[in-house]
């Protein structure tokens, strides 16, 4: 197999003030390719400590991507660090100069004695077009080895990896006839890891040289397979007999395959069923509607929603009523109850989904703790409402009470 | 300095299945306490890399906190590896034990046998306990340094780091005489990185020892000072010392400190002033709302909005006339006029933000792109609209667009 490291540069992911979105981006689309990610390194802007790190990775590595460190100012420091590693020295260079002075001036931005320095590279790289920002990406050959150093920025990253780095590894796959993995994911709702695991039975019984991990995740437990094989089609014929046996075990926790959101799931279904969905959000305060929306074309089965975020907007916006409020509060059977129905009727929609709940940190009690979240559902004919307790804080909460909507939702389409 | 690395174990990391929050989390925890985190590793579930890995980074810290690998199947393999690690054995632990039974008595679920084994623990490990979860923390003592195993699932690894790890590092800190760390970070809008680092000039001249670091992110550059020094009250003077030489020179583009979202600034500006907040959302479908809502507290200021994803409830919910969708578009400065002033009406607030654009993939022209967003405020006594062009995919897109927004709001309100 092809083995493949990643080092992300710099302070702000080794302190912990960004998360490294960009290694889990890039180790997955070479893991698609069928390349093995043997490795994740993220390491702070000091010299010696990223030399020695690439030794390591460049020892271990057929591939070492690094990110991070290449930006206009003082602490950007990887490029000098890349010349030392290689015996190189930076000199300028023609086509990034002619790039990056393009680039400022298609956006009537000044060209300062800064932006220039960008084009200053190691003689020895060769350097990868960056059509989204001004460092380019730079490739380094040694012995049979390849480092590939990117900026940190995430779109600029994605670029040079789309347009250039995942080709590379493609090929070099293919040139050198390596062995590939494969990956299929089962994604599970409703069981728990342990009772989930008791009904598979041993895994090894029926494995043969492949794998299988349990995932636990905010949607339920996933359940990835995983295959080494010479061609991606066998590979697929092997994940398809493991799949089936895992079907025959447990397939009816199982709602979706592939790594895909639970809203995906949701959305193909609405989408095949020509059904429409609207939303009304009290503690979600619009993030079901936005996760509903990240997928791609929910255009045609998401109207749109109300967020009631104030008892006020509860009864203006969706006729709850005061009564209702009194009695029972805002987080309530019965509020959820007409938060769903209301919204389905004014949307005029196939369903409607109502989140209403306390994400904390305060507001709640003895009765209602924190984490307390009223979920309703309505249809053209009837309303139904379920209660959940979320434990965690308050931005967690929030996030598993949407996949909890869309879960209830799935099962009602089915 | 206490040297701290953190080690995530599995392969769903590396192969990047899911992004690793866990040690971003964990790394800002310990930054906060004045301790240097050098380095972050994920690897795989295979015994002799991690067994090298552990080895590696035991040399070069005080303290390895590892996560993951710690559930009850057979793909869990970090217990077994410690063993082997610390040449031990596995035992039933009778605390540990009871805790188990306990916590699925209590939750009303059947303690199978599977369940038994979370309660075998290394011999040498002392247990934190777990009340989260069944697997509990486990210290190892290894000549003067310490190593933390935890489980990856996140709520868990947070219940372990603040009851028992976070008290472990401090005292250990104060024991040892160690020097700290303390950053500062100074959020800028409105300002590209290489002019923001013309402004500054070169930051050697009035560092003394300390660093600067330019962290470009989707609501504008952040800047970072750290300073090391023996205790917290010398580093807070030597920061401020920094500071005040940082405003003299950019400190119109600095509207917040420390890493906190723009939402936690619009929300404390608006708290401070007693004024109150819609939202009307077409492409962003809720996530302005969401946004505004993670912080805790917001329902003091924030009323709600309209999710008005399709033309019709742009004209039925917001009172959008139908002339102007059909003469300028949904994506137009008059559409986003009309939602702000309308939201603002109907919420009876003081403002109201609205984001209407394409987010893609689909739905754009040459005259409006996928990316083109039409923003617009309204307060009580005017309404303003904005364009901007957001060139990413569709998720990022609308993340952008939200602190687009929010930079508006904080503007104005200023």
């Amino acid at each position: 197999m092809l083995n493949i490291s990643i080092l992300t540069i710099g302070d702000e992911i080794c302190i912990g003030q960004i998360v490294n979105t960009n290694a889990a981006w890039i180790a997955a689309q070479c893991t698609s390719l069928g390349a093995k990610v043997i490795k994740h390194t993220s390491i702070g802007d000091e010299k010696n400590v990223i030399i020695n790190e690439i030794n390591d990775l460049m020892r271990i590595s057929d591939f070492v991507l690094v990110t991070g460190g290449l930006g206009p100012t003082h602490d950007d420091i990887t490029k000098p660090v890349l010349c030392e590693f290689f015996d190189d020295v930076l000199v300028e260079n023609k086509d990034t100069l002619d790039h990056v002075e393009q680039f400022f001036v298609s956006r009537k931005r000044a060209f300062t004695e800064r932006n220039r320095m960008q084009a200053l590279l190691p003689s020895k790289c060769k350097p990868l077009r960056n059509d989204c920002g001004t460092a380019p990406g730079m490739l380094f050959e040694y012995e049979d080895k390849v480092l590939i150093s990117m900026p940190g920025v995430p779109t600029e990253m994605k670029f040079l990896m789309n347009t250039w780095v995942l080709d590379l590894i493609k090929n070099e796959i293919i040139k050198r006839k390596f062995s590939i993995t494969k990956f299929k994911t089962l994604n599970t709702t409703s069981i728990p890891e342990s009772f989930l695991a008791d009904l598979i039975g041993n895994p090894e019984e029926f494995l043969d040289g492949g794998s299988l991990a349990f995932l636990p995740s905010a949607s339920g437990v996933k359940l990835r397979i995983g295959v080494e094989s010479d061609s991606f089609e066998s590979a697929e014929m092997e994940i398809n007999r493991i799949k089936d046996i895992i079907y025959s075990k447990a397939g009816k926790y199982i709602y979706q395959e592939d790594d895909l959101p639970l809203a995906y799931a949701v959305g193909e279904l609405l989408k095949s069923k020509g059904l429409t969905l609207s939303v009304a959000e009290s503690c979600s305060a619009g993030l079901l509607g936005s996760e509903i929306c990240s997928v791609a074309g929910s255009s045609s089965y998401f109207l749109g929603g109300i967020i009631c975020y104030s008892n006020e907007s509860k009864k203006r916006e969706l006729n709850v009523s005061p009564a209702t409020l009194e009695s029972y509060g805002a987080v309530s059977s019965e509020t959820a109850f007409e938060l769903a129905k209301n919204a389905r009727e004014r949307f005029d929609t196939d369903f409607a989904l109502s989140i209403t709940g306390i994400a904390g940190p305060d507001g709640g009690t003895d009765d209602k703790p924190v984490g307390t979240v009223w979920f309703g559902l309505a249809d053209r004919t009837e309303t139904i409402t379920e209660k959940y307790w979320f434990a965690a804080d308050r931005n967690a909460n929030r996030e598993r009470a949407v996949n909890y909507a869309l879960a209830m939702l799935l099962k009602k389409i089915k």
